[in-house]
């Protein structure tokens, strides 16, 4: 037995990384989801928590693609892996 | 009376515009919200279409502030101007 060190972001503090870096990247998605899901639920008022917060998440995952995308890049949208819409 | 040119997005062909370079922009912002819709949708099914529609134009009339913020200035959404959430 060892005492080891583990990091996490205080966003979710139940998500343990062993990895500072990996810890900060996930913190710093959290981030990024938090600001979006405040804005748009500012702005389309009839978004509840859950959708906001869905939005976020999959939109901090993807942000290099929208990054690009809100850029001058829309196609890029249409390389993120999606399940098909019915 | 005379001819005079006018032009429109074929995206929203009620809107109709006498620059040409405003109707160019107007039509990028649609396209962008459209293809900012379908991936949302698909990513949160339950956001209905008007929803998925409010977010897209939202986000694509801001496109130059989402780009910032996704690319890794999170803080600037703050300067959107949104109506006080309650």
């Amino acid at each position: 037995m060892a005492v080891e060190v583990v990091y996490r972001s205080s966003r979710d503090p139940e998500r343990l990384f062993m990895d500072k870096a990996e810890a900060d990247r996930y913190d710093k998605m959290l981030e990024l989801a938090e600001s979006l899901g405040e804005v748009l639920h500012k702005a389309v008022p009839s978004l509840s928590e859950q959708q906001v917060e869905d939005i976020g998440i999959f939109m901090a995952k993807h942000r290099d693609t929208f990054a690009r995308a809100f850029k001058n890049q829309p196609d890029a949208l249409a390389e993120l892996e999606l399940p098909a819409a019915d």
